[in-house]
């Protein structure tokens, strides 16, 4: 099987495009080549399989990006939350008129390809004492929670029409991401963890007892695979998913921290800000996903887990990417 | 207060421009100007104000459509259910471009106009023994919904961002409609009242026991008008509203119209037309409209009300304009 990333140089995108190099197998299909495509030539993995690595602007799609033949794409290409909000034409620009190039272009192929799309607890709202059953409208509170709402309606009627078979999946805040900082508005909930295991003073700028929605990046590969290779013909018009996160909150991340190393915590600056505190406090903080386990996407591993898998998975390439002695 | 109708020479687009002509104001207010915008020069009724008729694409929107000073804009501009199916890209490039265009215009303006949009009951998808209330989700059976749907999460958000001021209002099917039956999958249900007021037979594709929602054309455009003068400031995030049609039936509205002009109802033909049935079986019959009550939405009159205003307001003109014998 052929499968494609787009947006394959961002950090979900690396996580599976490794996985896939790693396995050999999709769903228990063996893969022929992979396409890796991203505003920038993607890093390749070595994989027992061809890999390509395509530079370009989504919303002018090249036809090499989704080959022909092509039975699987990821499409997680997008402007991230912060940036949407700041930036309304970027925004649109590619998380819809990109969405639609990514429509066309599997229309164009004839084959209804899987698409596993990324959407985005964002595109809810809710307050923080919410606990949001399946069928919640989404009723966003930023520009990017409402862009990724109308991307998976336009992605569903795709699928109704045949262009395509799309599975999206409403991603919790995605923690511990590697790296630096980034713009997206929940860039904050990762870097409480990794900045002070990087030795470094961070800024939290909502109270303790805030209350989110999260999953590990092992478990968002893990669903996105599943994604990928699920029966979805049992799922009628409505293929958006609220996978199985978990509710917590920055003090039981924070108390996380500490017990895998102690004192880490001391890095953290209590500093507010409104803006950020704004977008994210219409994120609701608990889903009941009840759907989602009835459709096989595996449950999620407790906090400690998470903040032990950053350490195991991604400190050191994030240490020697920042340039902190190991 | 200067006002614009886009889509001004459609069916609603007229009866609004009809009613502003008469009355003079909206909401209390004087009316300064009116500008109609369609595809060809929309018809100007007489008016005791300037009225301008532009045609145009939706999609490369004059600045003449909505001019400097406009406080009120009805976006009723669309491509309908049927043909959307048909063409789904004409349906997206109208319906979705056409909607982003409005909201650039509006957000150039500065002066946050209030947008009325007509969304539809289409974006909905139920069985027929469904009765939904106001937080249901649209999962949508067909293009022109899912457009209609995305369309209010673009304008919600434009209008949370301070461009405009958005009430969306997802209409019911709306009987009876004069002039030609059209390439709305929901044609049927005024053509079965209205073909045989005419004399001519008409094909009724579903069963007599076929259960949907309407509303009259004075009924919406009495919610148009209060959507158009009323106030938002409560509304909060959602801007969207299922104003309180009614729940019938094909053998009640036949029933009416025999109680109206008996033996009318021999010129209703029945023949299955499964690509119709299945765009409108999808769409649910009833609806709590519970939220649009507390907003001050009027009440529906009963059907044989419904047959009644078509013979007063629109039977003669649909006479004239198919060159029947009066």
């Amino acid at each position: 099987m052929k499968i494609s990333i787009l947006g394959g140089g961002g950090f979900l995108g690396r996580k599976i495009a490794a996985k896939l190099a790693k396995d050999g197998t999709l769903g228990g299909k063996p893969i022929a080549e992979l396409t890796l495509f991203d505003v920038v030539d993607p890093p390749k993995p070595e994989a027992p399989f061809p890999v390509n690595a395509i530079g370009g602007d989504v919303v002018n799609l090249p036809d090499s990006a989704i080959p022909a033949g092509t039975s699987v794409v990821f499409h997680l290409a997008a402007v991230v939350s912060a940036q949407a909000e700041a930036d309304y034409d970027l925004g649109r620009r590619v998380n819809i008129r990109g969405t639609d190039a990514v429509i066309d272009r599997c229309r164009a192929l004839g084959t209804r390809p899987r698409v596993v799309f990324t959407s985005s607890v964002a595109s809810f709202s809710a307050d923080q004492n919410s606990i949001l059953p399946d069928n919640t409208r989404q009723i966003p509170g930023n520009s990017y929670g409402a862009q990724k709402a109308a991307a998976e309606l336009f992605l569903a009627d795709a699928s109704r029409r045949g262009f395509l078979d799309v599975v999206s999946l409403r991603l919790p805040t995605v923690i511990v991401r590697p790296g630096r900082p980034n713009k997206a508005a929940s860039s904050f909930f990762s870097a409480i963890v990794r900045e002070p295991l990087l030795g470094l003073d961070t800024e939290l700028p909502v109270g303790d007892d805030f209350a989110v929605w999260v999953c590990s990046p092992r478990r968002a590969v893990n669903w996105l695979m599943h994604a990928a290779s699920m029966d979805t013909s049992k799922m009628g018009l409505d293929r958006s998913i609220d996978p199985p996160g978990i509710s917590t909150t920055v003090a039981h991340l924070l108390q996380a921290l500490e017990q895998v190393s102690p004192g880490a915590s001391r890095h953290v600056k209590r500093v507010a800000d409104e803006t950020i505190a704004a977008i994210v406090s219409t994120w609701p903080p608990a889903f009941e996903a009840l759907h989602a386990r009835t459709l096989g996407f595996s449950a999620h591993e407790p906090v400690l887990e998470v903040v032990r898998a950053f350490i195991e998975d991604d400190l050191a390439a994030t240490k020697a990417d920042r340039g902190i002695a190991v």
